[in-house]
């Protein structure tokens, strides 16, 4: 199947003076790869404007051929991820829970599943606290080859049994193509880690699966970039994406990420997907995590992801950056207080379209 | 006046199999630097274990000193910012405003003074929703020559006038040491500007002041240097220090930079001096500072720093980022209700300190 | 097959004034990850040394236990790729070339493989002028999905005709693990691209083959994490690992990243792997291109690969940073002519271990 | 003296359907901040294409206007440093010796200026070897407070002796506008350092200076921000400007920075300003610096800016990245059998400007 975008718009300024027949020759090239060419005549130059796969075009670098001076996009490219195009996707059922933008999601859990008593206890404990979902890695991507690398297949069966046992929903994640069936098997939602935002191998199959896919941010990836890689899995016909932010790796940071925030307003603003939040990744500590959950929430985040252990000085795993139950008992009253005292004064804040001062309109 | 830090400690690991001879050599050294220096036998190598001015002894790079392996700092250095220090500071008073820790401080204003009517008409729709304090730009640093540079000195006695009218303490940018004594006449705070917090001549001229001072984060630097660019002001006599994060650059950073809003949770663990957000210059684009202004507040800051310019497309700077009045009518109330919300359950959450299975305490 | 590492050495200060018994809980914790643990008698606190699998030691963030004040690795990780390892790994043979330190290997070709004529005419033209091998890419990971991704399984032919009909050994980009086996038979060098070095299903699946690999970094990797990706094919058995710095992401940089040059050295004190470097990524722009890769000569680098395109500005990817045959033709006598001038007198500068003034040894 | 950029272009894309009034609305307020501005029309949206003081013009956010879509520069602005302004600056002479684009300029000595003998031993061992100036810090920028600060005024004489007794030219830095004169009454050229490049107070001040300023490129601060802050300089009176890359923070750097040696060729391209590398700030450690020397030399720097002690482990700072005077004795000729075998070969790539397939040219 052969992904579609539809109709942006593209402004190609001509070399000042270029010669006629040299200009013909750019059109043909750009009418030969699909494009709607129109010119534009200016005082000292011309310009193309061009309609048609602007993604495509873009890859081309217009901008480097002889007698191009240069380019610029015109609008967001008609993905289908664009706010126009909320109708098409449905709310995200995740097991018997709806995942929706303007909800508050809590997804907590262990970093990675160790053994089956542990997991059964601190899904339990989550549960009654509040928790929506239960998180729990069966794969872990670990920058060590000889670090714990999760239980893999052997912890499907356990995540199995929380469900059966708490009736949360499942989120897992999942890193090669090869297991992307076996795991929607036991999970209600498959995560992409920051690692495999760019392996596209593996987005191409989730396109092709009808699990709904919580699409992490690479740690080094722009938001251009991540609204790509959701593309490449709701232009395959699965259009149940959440993103999820976690950190962004920084020169400056004291931690190796920063927590963009501010993502989220601007997901929001070019989307119509539900963006989660990962304070846990995005501090590193877990002293820094009740602040960064809290300051999500207010920023408007529609779920959260937070990893909880009931000893986290004894994890396999990212310990260092766990809450305790007890803490996450603390935190989740302190998220929804929050939400509520939004909840009826949230305003929407859009781009400066304001009144001039001679009170004509824009 | 020669700055002093007290106390901290550092271990510094020998070559294994040194010889006695080198080993003396290298603790003579350490002596000769001022450092107390005591000896800690191992199974293969031995240590010293070292008291003394760690900033000053770190510079010396001991690990590329032939016979050392590699060193280690423990603990934070006792620097004036240190928490145990807090009783040192007075409250922090801004005009007739005082700025704390756990407090709200909402500073409001545009980027620049642009001219004496317009100004008084911000500050007063400002201050009648709530503003604490007034900023505004007199001398600005900007990127290229060609650009407005502010009105310098002369915009001075317009913030006099500011003052004089509404009642509200003023903060502005001090660019030159030699400009601190003058601009102080006039403001209540002095702004140090992100390009700025490396500038040391003038933070050691700041240290004389007895004006308070505002420290913007560089725009890519870690928190260390940023208190340690503190720790100028502190340790030159000038206890009146708040610190502002404001975005820091990245990679992968939509607009260039991104709030590093996890720096409160450890700011506030490490130092006991205020910090504030300043989510204008964080969001680089008016629609998403209230969500970033929103997330500050939660996440526990004591003050926020946020640009309102009456017509945003006609300032002469900054326009993009800038609130209009309404805009900040909005929002100045849900902060409010946010502050009040985690007001009274708001948790100090500290590094993992836990109850360990066993029910031994730490 | 379990992978291993051995023997490194890490130091465990713990908390000053610790009680007896906690210390025994950590260091029977310690013991029963396989540590082998002994006990440093500090003036006010004590420190643990350990010996065994640090790089597991690692991940269990002892740092976070309660007691543990910090830690610190002494020495490199006993990894395959350390320099006294070099015995364990032949030279690496590409078709009929022989990979190796302190030769120059030259790899040139298009980004992608767009059609068989083309390619053998690339392929001529720059086996003509010196390159060493031939680069063409099968399977492309771009950005976008409606960008070209390359003519897949298709452009496998036709690397086989190219190889068939210049004699130059091939190297060509694998994404999937899946696509692993297919890919070997018919090329002589696999790489693993920038975005794909995290993808630890696809180094696993790779560490079990038995092509030589070029490894890219990732675009914002550390050396760490890199050498950490190179292990886990060096740890399944396939000692031919190939690095290659092809540029970082970094917040200042003009065309999104920075080529590091610096890695070269440093990977070679720490390694004993061939560096390569892809002055084409690395640049953006064709113009910048000759002076990168002369500079990476100059540098060390004991391999480059260049894109070349016979028609730069009709290419379906990365037009804007090939050379064009031209270019190439002058480039690589600059390049030979370095080698040699360096050839002879090429000295090994170390970490500072210099005579003291006292003439004393190190 | 006011500073005047002229000439560049720019293209405004209005909001497609925008109203008339709307549009003389947006023209006015072009015009009356002096762009002279022509309409160009479109097929669904219009145009204005302006032409005026464009980097003035760049600061009003002109895309934040209502009514405007989005804004594209077109050419270079006409800076001082633009190509064809070569001719206003005479060869820049500092000491007996000519900088110059083409020539490779040897700066060499120690970090800060400890003390008079040994100040005197670096210079005359440097000097020998065929260091054509000589370098050594009166004014030390510290993160610290407590590191050591530089001599200050009191290594003034130090330096004067030095030049008396080698005639080896001298630079060294300054950091605060007030030193300008006093330094420059010693120095033969002025440095401006990392942390002070957006310290525009100084940069204006070495604009109405009469020596020649190296300016280094800011640790994050993009070759844009350079390039202007070089402006504020030439635009103040002062031709004499000598641009130095010295490395930039980066999340995946190992030593914090990354040496840009792609900032060489860019610089060449849009700039007549000679560019000079420092690899020892590149570095960060002594073992670095050879590899990346030579690499500077070979992509076509103009001159290095070497640190060289001849105690490094007794040094009071940066010890770790300076090279013993045996290693700079080793180096220099490498250097310049590496410009030798360039120097008359070396070709100008531009960017593409090839045969297209039919033979016609661009």
């Amino acid at each position: 199947m052969e992904p579609k975008a539809v109709n942006p718009e593209m402004i190609v300024a001509l070399a000042s003076g270029l010669a006629a027949t040299r200009r013909r020759r750019i059109r043909e090239k750009l009418e030969s790869v699909g494009a709607t060419v129109s010119l534009v005549e200016g005082s000292e130059r011309h310009y193309f404007e061009l309609r048609g796969e602007i993604a495509a075009l873009q890859t081309l670098s217009i901008d480097s051929w002889p007698g191009v001076a240069k380019v610029m996009v015109l609008g967001e490219s008609a993905m289908h991820w664009a706010p126009d195009k909320a109708k098409d996707c449905a709310p995200i059922q995740v097991g018997t829970h709806t995942v929706g933008v303007g909800e508050l999601t809590i997804i907590a859990g262990p970093c990675a599943i160790e053994e089956q008593e542990r997991a059964l206890r601190i899904a339990e404990r989550v549960g009654a606290t509040g928790a929506d979902l239960f998180r729990g890695g069966a794969y872990k991507p670990r920058t060590s080859p000889y670090a714990f690398q999760g239980l893999g297949a052997d912890a499907l069966p356990i995540l199995e049994q929380v469900r059966r046992q708490t009736g949360l929903g499942i989120i897992t994640e999942v890193l090669d193509a090869r297991d992307v069936e076996r795991v929607s098997q036991v999970a209600d939602m498959l995560q992409v880690g920051s690692r495999n935002m760019h392996n596209y191998s593996l987005l191409k199959e989730l396109g092709q699966a009808s699990t709904p896919v919580l699409l992490k941010r690479g740690f080094a990836s722009t938001i251009d970039e991540w609204l790509m890689a959701a593309e490449y899995i709701l232009s395959g016909g699965n259009s149940m994406v959440v993103l999820c932010e976690r950190g962004i790796r920084c020169g400056a940071a004291s931690r190796k990420v920063v927590l963009d925030l501010g993502a989220i307003s601007e997901v929001k603003q070019r989307t119509h997907l539900p963006v989660f939040i990962d304070p846990s990744h995005g501090s590193g500590e877990a002293y820094r995590v009740p602040s960064l959950a809290r300051a999500a929430v207010a920023a408007g985040a529609d779920g959260l992801l937070i990893e909880v252990h009931d000893q986290p000085w004894e994890a396999l795993s990212d310990g260092r950056q766990a809450l305790t139950p007890e803490q996450f008992d603390q935190l989740v009253p302190e998220l929804r207080s929050i939400r509520t005292a939004l909840g009826e004064k949230k305003t929407e804040y859009s781009e400066h379209v304001v009144e001039s001062s001679s009170g004509e309109e824009r």
